[in-house]
């Protein structure tokens, strides 16, 4: 069952920068600290701020005191791990840089019997991906006769698919497929993954997850805060590039896909694949804007750039002809919440009494991925009393109260599993090329205003009218079903 | 919805007896506080005890200060209500008796202009069944030309095949078969009515209820007393006649029966027939004592009488074709606890590794009828952590968390339901027939101490090993799931 973790060095390109601080070091101490990785791994921090070895790890140390999950910061272990851990400074484009380096790295392989494995992270700006992959390749660091060697990407991916196939390529020319991870920390979430587990390691839900009893998916993805200090780059990205084409997208392929063979990288990529190349264009949709963007610090003063999408897909293929899945997600909502919620069929025959005014409610169910961390399952039962009335009443599942302790961050799952060169839940090319052939269209008809005019809405609102307009032409409504504190008919609104 | 109560007059026969002071009576008490009872309801008690009319009511008084659900005891409206209540002193084989009781119908029906039901109870002991069915039929009260007549018969409805057989046919010469209310307590608790809810008013069970999802049903009704003062009667019947024949094959049949076309006394009473049609000789069974029944008082010093029962059923049809329907019920068992528990089968494919020595578990849900009112789904969820690793979880629903107030008492329900004329909950004589058709052979099997020895238990256990057997014999094992504070793998024994 449990897989070992080979000793490895891991190369963080933006190694003074934000996401290192605040994610990777964070992760790599929690998994340090949980006994899970050998103490031969080393971090090398790669950057263009000169800073000493030990200022590097004092930044890590601080960023760990400030960011890490486990409580009190630092852990007994960490000191010792992280004593070895360096710093190289330099620039992205000159081969010096990548010299020393290989020299370290090579230092450090030869310290341990020459077996080290290594994972470069691109923790830079995405504009630097192609400078640092052509010099690693031009310094043979692409290949190493001692061990693996990996490459993680973060996002974004491409700002549109002929970008993203640009890298695809670039990246291609130095490392090979199975070398590349490219990370979405959407798929590293315990909640995410667990929809996998929910449903394929049950019997009794996968037969009822297809057209036959399936009405429509919701899939929303809602911020209560604004764009913030992203404000620059989000005015350029707007919400599809910034959350559909990665994580709403993600959430579909797991929720729609068929099951994979096994858990394992080809396998389970192939499924997600397959659900993308059965996405029909995307032909309704909703762009819009909250009021007050304007006036965000960075954001252009007439700009479009939508903070809010909603989106309908339908697939053609066996399981969901004709089962719409609904997309939305955008800044500034009335709640912070990540759900996928599935409304079944109404029952084909209603053999009990009911009000005209009050018809039966249909079963919902809702995979609850974030704050909410857990499954509701909203059914009918019998109201006490004379006659047959029912009620709409949710069974709940709440992973604080079965699991002791915080999940672990997504961020410690794809470390790891990189490591122990699983790529099952990275990205893949074609994947990555799917998502952008789907979204860039949709982008595309929004250059049209009067097809697609900027719809408004209100800070603390649920979005826009028209997002709203987009299901009651079908004759249905979103659905809020997850939080704790939810109950009855409350937690359901239009 | 609301169906109205027409005017009716409750004649119990065994007027001054422990059921009608601590059931009937209490019951009619809740009604009337509802609101649900029209003021000119009369009740008439007719017992052979001389008690007069004043003394009578004070008994019924007295029984609902001690028995109603409802706090405190006795509400505003009850006083004027239970006014003109009264009292009828007589022999049930006296003519006298009937003509009395005949003359004071007339006068009520007088007073209130001749509309009035009629509603006899039969809580006498069930040997004078026949005797006040043949006196109500000579003196003319089986009829009534200015409303309807109905008569609610008590449990035990004889003690094997041929006595039921006999009784309905006593019955028949004098009522027809829907004048006849045959009652069964379970079927008027909420819990047990909500088996249907379940089923009907939601559309994602019925998909998964047969034999291509199930692997076996458990229904458990345990007691944690033991004969008490029954044991008169108790060492005579033995628990096949006391609760199953009645109360598990009535759970059995709402669990297992096709979904009627409406919910109406004949479409709902026919399916449930064929189930009881369906169900094979029962070919497997267990039989024990618990240790230290013979020495309670009244109980024969060599009895054999069971105080506890396991059986397993097969059924004959598309649906339940190889899933085995385990029944247990038993006295002086660890715990209080009536549920219905479905356990499906296995996933067909499992993408997960797992370890060889913890397999992944089947769902379960359990429909909890009581002490604990609710119902239980287990699944499996994602384990936090590295891998995929799984661990059952359980998902509640409590009706106590979103029903305020006590659930109704069944005998409310019932007897509203009978003063309404609607006998869906009431056992029809074809149905009563063919439990007894069934429980029958085994009783007899059970004389031959060879083949079916008397097994025995401890009190405070969940029965003898023999039971056990009965399940292990096909790798499986009794579930044991309803319960707020169960959690974990300690909710399933052994």
């Amino acid at each position: 069952m449990e897989r070992t973790t080979p000793p490895t060095s891991v190369v963080i390109f933006g190694g003074s920068g934000d996401l290192t601080r605040r994610k990777l070091v964070p992760a790599l101490h929690s998994l340090a600290c949980r006994g899970l990785l050998p103490p031969e791994t080393q971090v090398i921090g790669v950057a263009r701020t000169p800073l000493s070895n030990s200022a590097f790890r004092e930044r890590m140390y601080e960023g760990i005191v400030e960011y890490s999950r486990l409580r009190p910061g630092i852990c007994a272990l960490w000191p010792r791990f992280s004593d070895n851990h360096s710093y190289l400074s330099g620039n992205y484009d000159e081969p010096e840089t990548f010299h020393q380096l290989e020299e370290r790295l090579d230092r450090i392989a030869a310290q341990v019997n020459g077996e080290v494995n290594r994972l470069f992270y691109l923790a830079t700006p995405p504009a630097l991906y192609p400078t640092i992959v052509e010099h690693l390749g031009q310094a043979g660091l692409n290949t190493s006769g001692q061990g693996q060697v990996r490459i993680i990407v973060e996002k974004p991916f491409g700002q549109d698919l002929i970008s993203a196939r640009q890298l695809n390529t670039q990246i291609h020319t130095v490392f090979s497929e199975d070398q590349v991870y490219r990370i979405d920390h959407y798929l590293g979430k315990e909640t995410v993954q667990n929809i996998m587990t929910f449903r394929f390691a049950n019997a009794i839900f996968e037969p009822l997850w297809n057209r036959n009893y399936v009405d429509n998916v919701q899939i929303t993805v809602a911020e209560n805060v604004g764009v913030g200090h992203r404000a620059g780059y989000y005015d350029q990205a707007g919400v599809l590039r910034d959350m559909f084409q990665n994580h709403l997208l993600q959430l579909l392929t797991l929720t729609a896909m068929e099951p994979p063979t096994v858990f394992e990288a080809t396998s389970l990529r192939d499924e997600k694949v397959k659900v993308l190349r059965a996405i029909r264009p995307i032909s309704r949709s909703v762009r819009a804007q909250y009021t007050g963007y304007l006036d965000e610090p960075g954001v252009a003063p007439n700009s479009t750039t939508p903070t809010y999408a909603a989106l309908e897909l339908l697939m053609d293929n066996w399981r969901w002809r004709d089962v719409p899945f609904y997309l939305r997600s955008g800044k500034l909502l009335a709640a912070k919440t990540t759900e996928i919620t599935v409304q079944f069929k109404h029952v084909p025959h209603l053999m009990f009494p009911v009000d005209p005014g009050r018809p039966i409610d249909p079963n919902i169910l809702s995979l609850c991925l974030q704050p909410d961390e857990g499954i509701h399952l909203r059914f009918e039962a019998k109201e006490p009393g004379s006659g047959m009335r029912t009620r709409p009443v949710d069974m709940e599942f709440h992973y604080a109260h079965d699991f002791v302790g915080e999940l672990p961050d997504a961020y410690e799952r794809l470390l790891l599993d990189a490591m122990q060169g699983d790529a099952s839940l990275f990205a893949r090319s074609d994947e990555i090329e799917l998502a952008w052939s789907l979204i860039d269209p949709v982008i595309s008809s929004w250059t049209d205003s009067d097809s697609h005019p900027v719809a408004y809405y209100e800070p603390g609102t649920w979005g826009p009218a028209e997002a709203d307009e987009l299901l009651a032409q079908n004759g249905r409504g979103w659905l809020r079903y997850c939080g704790e504190h939810l109950h009855g008919s409350e937690s359901v609104n239009p």
